[in-house]
């Protein structure tokens, strides 16, 4: 199960970044890759937390939370450079949907871990 | 691979709904009731598809996409009926949260499936 400073949450409206994706067949240089950029991320001003999970299958469905608008935008210029600089994304993701989603309401069950 | 009707996705705004959850022991019955939700879930008006993918240790990430927040609503009060009927979602989840979110850009690479 990952979910990074996910407690850290704030009360509605924040900043949901649905990232969807089916991952290629080069697992292994992926898999470091996003490691990467997720330690990258957690150092972003308005970063408030990550979840995802995956498929065995490879599909996968990655959520990033931002405080603002503004926050995801500036990440997104270093995630950028970022898959660049490892070689580009067409070698990781057989296709992937990224949907920057404004958060306006959160109900909760249960103790997260 | 879960994507259900995702192709119909037209251009935002519309709304996605974000389920994140760890599923409990109980995991036929949990998966037999799912996939009544989902097969009701697409009947609704306003329904749009909807995509989920799950850890092996049980976290799981289900995102459903509205072309209102009234669809939604509506349907989350047929959902609740259904899970009050299906006997209670405390014994499908360890915990979960849901976060209603208004999808304001998207982008895609590559084709999806």
């Amino acid at each position: 199960m990952t979910r990074i400073y996910i407690d850290k949450l704030p009360e509605p409206p924040y900043y949901a970044v649905i990232f969807s994706s089916k991952r290629s067949q080069n697992e292994k240089a992926y898999r470091d890759s996003i490691n990467d950029m997720l330690t990258l991320a957690a150092e972003q001003p308005g970063y408030l937390g990550t979840e995802r999970a995956r498929d065995p299958d490879g599909f996968g469905i990655t959520v990033s939370y931002w405080s603002t608008l503004e926050a995801f935008t500036a990440w997104s210029q270093i995630a950028e450079t970022f898959i660049a600089r490892a070689s580009g994304k067409e070698k990781w993701f057989d296709f992937y949907e990224l949907r920057i989603t404004r958060v306006e309401r959160a109900f909760s069950m249960g103790r997260p871990r």
